[in-house]
């Protein structure tokens, strides 16, 4: 039989047990946050008719993953979590109670070219609020992303917001102004001045952008800014972690007002790993009926790499021990402990196979289960187990109901 | 700007919130399940090298998604949760300690026909052992599987086993055979004959398969049979769920030995929920090294819909409280209540606008949201605030000391 190379596609990544067991519990985390601020969680499709797609990521349109499927329709895989929301809301507007507030943790695909931290295939874990214009659900959907971000450790982060109506004073060429500064991170004022001049934009308009990226502008829409990152603090945001940065724009098509996204300012090369704002036009591309919305998308890849670079974080396994195979003859006991400890809601390992101690004690250790039972023939005889503790080493002998009291 | 009219695709479906929280309740339990027989997550790309896929399905790979990428490569969707594990096996087998357990709960995707109850994109919840040919292996992995579904309220399944090897008699036209032979539920003995016939197998080798599908044989691997039979009850399984029944044959390519698959018998609409087998070659195709390997694959979304068909499952919001917005004047003392019981783990919803009470309260009813909290400036102004249980209409008057003991 010819060997086919296993191998996996470049920006493709598999999950191992030792990190998926850590990345279950972070999204755990943060699914227990957005809970506690009222967001249900929902599920689309990972394929959508592509037309439903097309006309909403601008540039970054040729991105997505699209191709005919078998009975000849023109498909595309997920790109983001915010257009199946919009279209999911026009598909059911009249049926739901508003404001509709939803999170989804989900993975989305982007044709990009892979590098560090960048992936083809990576998660998103979004929350929106469709349907209020207050400016109250901006503050807490900003305010439940960043307490997202502090369950699962990271604390000195970064909120940079703006509003991307501070961009009309550019007009008819506002789109296009947008989309260079929207680069300033990575190319710095002269990086976009230089851009905008090959766009062929006039000095004055130049002038005026150099103005909003280095602070000395003033804003349209400051004042909102202003209410909005109050209460953001209110919400139990520390005030040195929320900021106004007229330079932020994002690179999406579809916002209309607030737009923010935070960083970690001590990890600069991890970018953005939440971002998000207002978009009170998208669902009007499905439906004669528009509806307002807000929304926030936490990169979860990247956030979890920055946790794990700060430092290691340990997850217990969910079994307390593992029944050492000691004696083949002794197998059936051997059963009828583990059915007997998960009866009782003990969650225990039995092992297969009668081999040697010393592999089993190691296997017990890889998958860090804190003990070992033993059950010799003596023991059995004796109606007694032997109970090991395999990070101290020590061993005790017990009755099973000792066993039971010990492990619970 | 014209419309794009909001659809999803045929045999693909959207979660809402009220559907979403349900499956995830159950996903969790069944995740614990499989956590307290020692199986560990991990997750797999959705896209693969389609060579990966090829000749692993038999006449059910022309079901897989696969296109051309950007870069011009062959990739396929993830077609079942088995391949990819073996795929990962075969490029991590150094560094893995056998036996390696883990499980996967992820969507697959079939280009299927869709009709009731079989869709395009759907849920596989998997377990397997892999580097174990001990039995109690695929006992153990049959009874998790099993508990999984008493988890989610599921009492009334048979348990249906058998041994490929049975099948060896058939010799040269196994697989053949046991591609007929699977579709005995659904065609029934006459029909697997008729399509035997049809086949040109000879009358003497149909009469043995009918033997096979009507219990009457002497099956050879009966005895290993029994063995499975009874661990699976040591293990905690209802004697009266487990069952022999030589006609099960299950279509993939990639069995061994044992083969099994469970039902509901008051269901058979469902067809078979939960199904696996040993699977002992699988890793062979893309390593040097051979790995014996068994597992199982719930499908949940029949087993949810099973479930739900027997009855509700109601589940509780995590949201304790909506703070009505009753005066937009007093939204900060709002924001600041809601910020201090968030921070005393009470998840609470904010109303964003001050809209009629009367809406508000619905609002709360269709989330399901046990009370709700009013403040007017009288309230404010004497320190206490209103707590309306919504479900008894009861309305008390509390200090905010109160209200966090009433709400905890």
């Amino acid at each position: 039989m010819t060997k086919i190379e296993p191998r996996t596609l470049k920006g493709f990544r598999d999950f191992g047990p030792e990190k998926q067991v850590m990345r279950q519990t972070w999204f755990a985390k943060i699914q227990d946050v957005f809970e506690s601020f009222g967001f249900l969680p929902m599920s689309t499709p990972v394929l959508e008719y592509k037309e439903i797609l097309m006309r909403k990521y601008g540039e970054d349109e040729k991105l997505v993953y699209s191709f005919k499927d078998n009975g000849d329709r023109d498909v595309a895989m997920r790109y983001d979590l915010t257009v199946p929301l919009a279209r999911y809301i026009a598909e059911n507007q009249g049926r739901l109670v508003y404001p509709f507030k939803r999170y989804q943790i989900a993975p989305v695909w982007r044709a990009d070219n892979p590098q560090k931290g960048r992936f083809r295939e990576f998660y998103q874990c979004d929350i929106d609020v469709v349907g209020s214009t207050a400016m109250l659900a901006d503050a807490e959907v900003i305010a439940c992303a960043a307490k997202a971000l502090e369950a699962v450790g990271l604390s000195d982060f970064k909120i940079r917001l703006n509003d991307r109506r501070n961009f009309e004073v550019f007009g008819d060429n506002a789109a296009d102004i947008i989309r260079s500064i929207d680069k300033f991170d990575k190319i710095g004022v002269d990086g976009v001045v230089a851009e905008l001049e090959s766009k062929g934009i006039n000095a004055g308009v130049i002038e005026t952008a150099k103005k909003l990226m280095d602070g000395s502008a003033d804003l349209a829409y400051g004042a909102q800014l202003e209410t909005l990152r109050v209460d953001i603090i209110k919400l139990g945001i520390a005030e040195s972690n929320v900021v106004i940065d007229p330079s932020i724009a994002r690179g999406l098509d579809y916002y209309t007002s607030t737009v923010f996204e935070i960083v970690i300012p001590s990890m600069p090369e991890f970018g953005s790993i939440c971002s998000g704002g207002r978009y009170d036009s998208l669902v009007d591309q499905f439906s004669e009926q528009p509806l307002p919305a807000v929304g926030a998308s936490i990169g979860v890849d990247r956030l979890f790499d920055a946790i794990q670079e700060k430092g290691d974080a340990q997850v217990a396994s969910a079994v307390k021990a593992l029944i050492i195979n000691f004696d083949e003859a002794l197998q059936d006991q051997y059963v009828a402990l583990a059915s007997w400890l998960r009866k009782e809601d003990v969650a225990v390992e039995l092992y297969y196979e009668p081999v040697k101690l010393d592999k089993q004690f190691k296997y017990a250790e890889s998958k860090q289960i804190p003990y070992a039972i033993i059950i010799g023939t003596d023991e059995q005889s004796r109606g007694v187990v032997k109970l090991k503790n395999l990070q101290t080493r020590e061993q005790i002998e017990c009755t099973p109901v000792e066993l039971l009291k010990n492990l619970t």
